[in-house]
């Protein structure tokens, strides 16, 4: 596959995953009543990725995320030639993604970015008033195990064609353990899509959701390579 | 397979996917206390698919949608000549499940199609108050990414025998995003299927649950020859 | 494998269909503020069949159910001389697994069987006051829906080893649709098992819900035999 | 693989288990109106282990849990000369989850281990106040099938590569019914990993939560040993 397509791939999938995840969260956690609430929420983000990786996972790889290309290139699984395009197509699926968000969103008469748009925080915009070093640490791990999941997942060893399903629902459980903390980024291209339409706090406190995720996921590449190699 | 058995197993699909699908909605999502909710209508839908593409899928290709049938032909996957007969087959299917949905739901004494049978609409009728702009946006997007799901799936490079868990969990995704701008049609059998024991508003509103599907089928059929092929 | 082989694998397995599912609904469905609701309760009625096809598929091909018996029976791929025995390793397993929950269930002060014990019924007894006829129709369907999913899904052309996924889930579906309608059955065992617990009415209303699932298996064994067969 | 590495899978795969599930009944299960309820709670116990069995499958077998390395070795599964040194990695592992988790929740200014830290208990400690003989009977049960469907979904004659789903959402079924009995162990490390936290009658009913999980699973060692050979 030239890399043109592969970019695009990219693009394509990080705007669903804003889209769908977020989307569901902006659009029908709230609903009066028969809302889907924070598990249905962790559903979606999670069936973005797993719908995604069976889609275009012969294309790009599907990473839909900075951090996962990051973690996959430390664990010498990705080029760093491509580390930079990739993480570039993702940003800017992020933000297409949340634009049409916005546009959907924006149809109902009594909308406003001012509900946070789904954009992840900390300390007085975590959605459970977590303090700075909950945010970080729970960042941090969950981003971690992700990528363990990920690199072990599609390690030649493990059952073939079945990554996706592990990886679509580990986001899943990401979600169902931490929106209350940080409302879950682990994903750096997720956090900046809906930030740039909150601007304002919400762009204050993305640095958070760019280095915790990363290193999370350094981290893990590093600890599989060990952990995976045969002796 | 003959033409005939194929069309019998669209009929069958699409009866399922309208009797599962608009079924729980109607009889189970409200439920007092312990009603399912948009969630569970969610997983409803998507199950129909989930379960008839493992069941029909070596039968008919269980496209159980126009938008379906318009998408795979734009992609180069269906013979122009079968796509009529499938139409009309997945329509009567749609029908005929939402019948029997009238017939059981008509058991309760407080039954009534006022209520809007799970019918799809946009303004005034719009679940959560939509305009028809957001409607036509929506829908056309959120079928757009539901063929780029199913044809990158069923992409032969694709891990094999998967599509149905993909397909299937993608309308579930696009149902937990998009009930509350339009009930989520992304099919115009599932559509008209309930809207033909609704009439007034439904039947009025169907041409969106029309147009907007197939729309956004088509252009995906044309987007993924592209980004699919191997250059 | 030997019949009494089978044989103990269906008890088991319907022990742990009837203590899964109707155990869910009496231990967790209503629990205060955080229940699990219906749509907890089709989870886990699903999940029984999806866990135990995986665990035993191999060793009596895990129908646990009558209705299911008697589908396959119809549709030629199980031997009416096993039929008597299934069914009835199938009943005392149901049975069993209704007493282990009872065991369970009495452990807390307020229990009653007046409550239920999540029984079939109609009429007065369904949980949304639905009509013999609404029952009638919905238990054939729903069953002739599961079987047609059953026979398509273990056809020789479906994707091989995924059908425990698919079968699970439709259990799962049928149960989100039709919750309200008759408690769901669907499954003669099932309902016998707890209804021997709570008498009274709940046997009186129990013909239903093995003819309507027995008609339905029935009939879609004839549908499906005509339909899968390569012309 | 060396000792040394399915140790360490062992750790942080019990690590995941216990931040994810007792993780999300703490941050997420009751968070004001759109919290994850039961449900999720179950969803995420159970996705802990699909995901870390899709992970370190390969590695260590993923056990993650002293009743299943037990119950394997029972079924002539695991070599005795391992079971000691699994129980170990698993116990640090869930304590070294339990204090991540610590870590984060007590970011949020009212956060206490007096509401429980979801450990397990029995009596007036029971989430819906059951008895200590209907918590005996459920742990033991639960547990018991929990092995059944480990042991033949990892048999050589199940579909390859698919026990992970089968186990994973078996621990979720197992969570449905039985959170409001004990809050659900079945596994004594995930017990013990966050009654260290909470002490007092966490750790004066702790005994519990080894016995019977163990006892369940060492029957089901034996019986499908018997069960699952092939005469």
């Amino acid at each position: 596959m030239p890399l043109s397509k592969k970019l695009v791939a990219e693009f394509f999938g990080t705007f669903w995953l804003v889209l769908g995840g977020c989307g569901s969260a902006v659009l029908a956690a709230a609903f009066p009543d028969v809302g889907i609430g924070l598990l249905g929420v962790s559903l979606a983000f999670g069936l973005t990725v797993l719908t995604m990786a069976f889609a275009i996972g012969h294309i790009s790889g599907c990473h839909l995320n900075p951090a996962v290309s990051v973690g996959l290139w430390m664990g010498g699984r990705f080029p760093a030639s491509e580390l930079l395009p990739y993480i570039g197509a993702q940003v800017i699926g992020g933000i297409a993604g949340a634009g049409i968000l916005y546009v959907i969103a924006s149809g109902q008469a009594d909308f406003t970015t001012a509900a946070g748009f789904a954009s992840n925080g900390f300390g007085e915009h975590s959605p459970g008033g977590y303090s700075l070093t909950a945010a970080l640490v729970c960042e941090i791990v969950m981003t971690f195990m992700f990528l363990m999941v990920i690199l072990g997942s599609t390690d030649k060893r493990a059952p073939a064609g079945l990554a996706p399903i592990a990886i679509g629902l580990c986001l899943t459980l990401i979600h169902l353990i931490s929106i209350p903390v940080t409302n879950t980024s682990v994903n750096p291209a997720r956090s900046t899509g809906v930030a740039v339409f909150v601007g304002d706090w919400a762009t204050a406190q993305l640095w958070l959701f760019w280095v915790a995720p990363i290193v999370g996921a350094a981290i893990a590449g590093v600890v599989y390579n060990w952990l995976g190699k045969e002796d």
